[in-house]
């Protein structure tokens, strides 16, 4: 059997979209864009539409749209609510179509939407992601948004747990060096993740800004069977 | 006591110059350019020009300087001879300026040319590399040349040794992701550091080409104390 290919990027300065045509994207934000996202869709979302720019998020506000958007961690004062998970709940988003921007997220999504699938990661769907992939046999590239460029920690952990996974299957295999980086990285993390996390910089600077509640559940695993997809620029549950 | 900051970038597409005024740049491709950078001053290289492009090398050439220039391992026709440390023997370095174009190293030995001190580091001159750094008590950023703007295991490790003993002088503490990655795969290369390499991506392409005979030589601790730096845009050895 022929295996597919799995590679892991580590932040969208590395991106190469020209290496990737007919792979599955899955783009990764753990604190707290696809987070959030996947709490969305188990919550009742019916469509995200990711936002790049803030003058777009607020032209999406003025439109009578319900927006989500943040930069480093603070809700912009137009914004309905920012991109912690618990802000998405039923009662705000159930029915309900949200426009999303975010510091870091929402961007790298808008930067692979000409992939052939793009699907949302987290630790939150980890497993339905899994499946999701495995139920089509194609090249995959794990996303990791980063930090504004640079290398994050948190998502190259779950880019290395989901590669664990892919490579579990034994239709993967691999020879890129961020996914072998990210493997080791989360044979690592995994026996105590939060403890690992609390060394992670994002981790403090969301504990500076008051805005790490939301940790520790971003880093459960399968709170829902949700796999957002991007179709025609918008986020949508899978079929 | 204050300590440092330490910080390590995994590829060229990550090099934010701006963050960076008044840092120490460790320059690392140990694979092969600078493990060669360290013999040939070992093996008594007055000084060594970096050269961005091929036409440039061929330049130096042209004007009656030793050249080493390859380009995806392969030695450039012109050139005398490719970035094997092994091409830089005493019999054909000693007291010589040597022209070397590389396909990262160099590259990021200009790029990173406006830093306030530029060294050059690898397994090779590792304690030498420490030792420099300490007397001096700056900011560090550990600059892994990558492969093709993309991350690159080998450095991340040789850099994630460096840390590690940065750390451990007390002077140094570090908030950035990249450096507490690369602390952690050290943890897991340096019990048997030939293994470890033995599956990065870099080492396949070398074996492919029959140019792995040096990587074990590339791993070995402190051939040489000489320590690289860069003046006036060429690396002479460190007074």
């Amino acid at each position: 059997m022929i295996k597919r290919d799995l590679e892991i990027c580590f932040s969208p300065a590395l991106y190469e979209p020209e290496r990737l045509a007919g792979s599955i994207v899955v783009v990764i934000d753990i604190l707290r864009a696809t987070s959030a996202i996947c709490t969305a869709f188990e919550n009742g979302a019916s469509s995200i539409i990711p936002v790049g720019t803030v003058p777009e998020a607020k032209d999406y506000k003025n439109r009578g749209y319900l927006v989500a958007a943040e930069r480093d961690g603070i809700v912009l004062d137009f914004a309905d609510f920012g991109n912690s998970p618990f802000n998405f709940t039923r009662e705000k988003v159930s029915g309900k179509t949200i426009a999303y921007s975010t510091t870091n997220g929402t961007g790298i999504i808008k930067m692979a939407a000409s992939a052939s699938d793009l699907i949302i990661g987290s630790f939150l769907n980890i497993s339905a992601v899994i499946k999701w992939i495995a139920a089509r046999e194609r090249n995959v590239l794990l996303f990791c948004s980063g930090w504004k460029n640079r290398f994050n920690l948190e998502d190259a952990v779950c880019a290395g747990a989901m590669a664990e996974r892919l490579m579990a299957t034994s239709l993967y295999s691999t020879v890129c060096d961020s996914a072998k980086a990210a493997l080791d990285l989360w044979s690592i993390a995994k026996d105590d993740l939060p403890a690992y996390i609390e060394k992670v910089a994002h981790r403090s600077r969301l504990r500076e800004k008051k805005l790490d509640d939301c940790i520790s559940f971003c880093l459960t695993n399968d709170y829902t069977d949700m796999v957002p997809v991007l179709k025609n620029g918008i986020l949508v549950r899978s079929e």
